[in-house]
């Protein structure tokens, strides 16, 4: 179940030969007339071609007919070859499929600096053009033809009781900041959806999800989240249904890429909870979530909390320090900024077996974030040390 | 040559089983009445209880008669229980020598959050006092006894034509940020300053040194930088020299600690130009050395210029992302942010023979920055990750 599953919608994944070696590298998803598109893009200022003419077209009308997506290159950082690389691009999926170039959005991802080679991209949309289908299939290859470093394609699906249904794909193996792996998803329904509802629906989930979730989910040059809307169904859910079904469906997705995140060998959800507000608490647990110290600990199963507190340390005041709490897993390590008897061995099992959380609080004040991030590991380095 | 070689001062380094298994672990500095003293603490707002106590010591005077320092805990995170360790400290120490106890100043290193065992310390002080003696041996001793995780006692020294001498000693292993290990650094000399010089002298010779050359040299709990003028060479130093020579002094000592940082297997200078002023210049070249992306590749030899400008992305407006040139070692990789020709793979035996330099032009500006980074390895996460 995939993006290719909700009415409106039909997709393909071929071997365009950008990587090489025969595997699957461009995708296409088509959506039939009268399709919504909403977008967020990466804040990254260095953003890439596709996503400026993405984020030109989008503006321009809120009518999609077609996504493209390639792997191999992320056409950023190529100057003036890479804009016409990306736009000749659009220009032939829109002759190709009979729609406006305004109509279809592109994603690219893979190197930066790489230049997008376009011949080899214009014939793998003929090839995909042809191949377009709907169903499970379809999606599959379209979720695998966007894999860059991943090991799994990522998809997810929701079908409401209310008769519409949700199909998502996404790619990205690494979107903890400082990483900045490019994060990539699609995600399609054939309810019926206006341009400012679906702009706002995905803002929020994307808020809740890649954003909420993952310290930095837009901060590669490439990072791009799509909402189609065919309206296929004929049904207009409602709000309420549809908002849970959509967050449900990126924080699927977001979850997946931190799973698969490179080198990682454990997940950590960090809570920072007591800030004066949110934007504050996201701030605490992002120089937390950066710590290479911290993060090293995470891999050794090490509940060393002086690191969390050296880390914070940096950015938050005194009154914050002295009165800092830290969990992990629910077992109190410090309160009042001060290290607190507990069972080591027993908690040091615990890390050690695989995913844990950890609750810092900062004060008394309603400001939270939750960050999904990862443990630092050798393999991590081994990993990004190799040219690429 | 190190701290106890100006004339004036005598150190002493023993064993006083914080760390257990007959290792230095503390250390002891005494001058001559009259000594003027200066310091530069850490920003961090988790201060240790020593750094709290030593800034409130300098304040009330300017005549410092000793310094004592250990190893093997960190006394940072203790609460009131520190805040006593660190007094009953100094008081022992002023006792000792027959001084007042704000004129001693404390310095601590090893793991945040372990309590500091006061009776092994005060033993610790007794032992050192008594060994007591100027020289070179007496000064590596000392140097040696405040080791963490360094590989080798960090000294240096400067003899002036003037006939005044500065010996200095740091320790530190990984003080690159996010790393925000311990860095401590007591300098001496026998030229005659007074409170409010000192001061100034040793601010400038921070910011080109431990500051200027490192990305964030003063954001542990426990940094500490001190100077010692005993004024025993009865030569009042020609201010211009005297800088330089503290500067030199300075940077040797950062570049020792730079050089056996935690598992790193090179240095990188990194040299941010153009910007609009030095601040702006410095956070740039922060993100840049703060990304684990960026740290892997230079780990790999890999002149990966589009992971430079995926990090500058983060925070550099579009107008520095569409002008920015990059250099390895003065080979051209990017110009005006679009990659352009080069030998690739002669750049990659360079990057991967040691230590190389990395210049990062974002416009026409004056603000200029350099860091000293480090890559970052396999063997620093492992390190890490192991339980201390």
């Amino acid at each position: 179940m995939s993006v290719a599953v909700p009415r409106g919608f039909q997709a393909a994944g071929v071997a365009a030969g950008i990587k090489g070696g025969g595997v699957l590298d461009v995708a296409l998803l088509a959506a039939e007339p009268g399709t919504v598109g909403a977008a967020v893009f990466t804040v990254n200022s260095a953003a890439a071609a596709p996503v400026l003419l993405s984020r030109r077209h989008i503006a321009a009308t809120d009518q999609v007919r077609a996504v493209v997506l390639n792997s191999g290159s992320a056409n950023a950082a190529t100057g003036e070859v890479g804009h016409l690389a990306a736009a000749s691009t659009a220009n032939h999926v829109a002759a190709t499929l009979g729609c406006n170039a305004e109509q279809v959005l592109v994603c690219s991802t893979g190197t930066i600096g790489s230049e997008l080679p376009v011949p080899l991209m214009l014939a793998g949309v003929d090839h995909a053009a042809a191949e377009l289908t709907s169903g499970a299939d379809a999606s599959t290859r379209a979720a695998t033809a966007i894999m860059t470093t991943d090991t799994v394609p990522k998809q997810t699906a929701v079908a409401s009781d209310e008769g519409w249904s949700i199909g998502a794909m996404a790619k990205g193996a690494g979107m903890i900041r400082p990483d900045m792996a490019t994060m990539l998803a699609v995600v399609t329904t054939d309810a019926v959806l206006d341009g400012e509802t679906a702009q706002a629906m995905l803002r929020s989930a994307v808020d809740v999800s890649f954003h909420e979730l993952n310290v930095d989910g837009c901060a590669s040059t490439n990072d791009t989240v799509i909402l189609l809307a065919s309206g296929a169904s004929d049904i207009a859910p409602s709000t309420d249904e549809f908002g849970k079904a959509l967050a449900t469906a990126c924080r699927t997705l977001a979850v997946a890429i931190a799973k698969d995140a490179e080198g990682a060998s454990k997940m950590v959800l960090l809570r920072v909870s007591g800030a004066n507000d949110a934007k504050e608490a996201r701030h605490y647990g992002r120089v937390i979530a950066d710590s290479a110290l911290v993060r090293s600990a995470f891999y050794g199963g090490d509940p060393n909390w002086g690191r969390i507190v050296g880390a914070l340390g940096t950015v938050a005041p005194p009154s914050v320090m002295s009165s800092v709490d830290i969990d992990f897993c629910g077992v109190a390590v410090a309160r009042g900024g001060v290290g607190v008897p507990h069972d080591e061995d027993a908690l040091v099992d615990t890390l050690t077996a695989g995913d844990f959380s950890l609750h810092v609080m900062v004060g008394e004040g309603p400001g939270e974030a939750q960050i999904l991030t990862t443990d630092l590991t050798p393999d991590y380095v081994r990993f990004n040390g190799e040219r690429s």
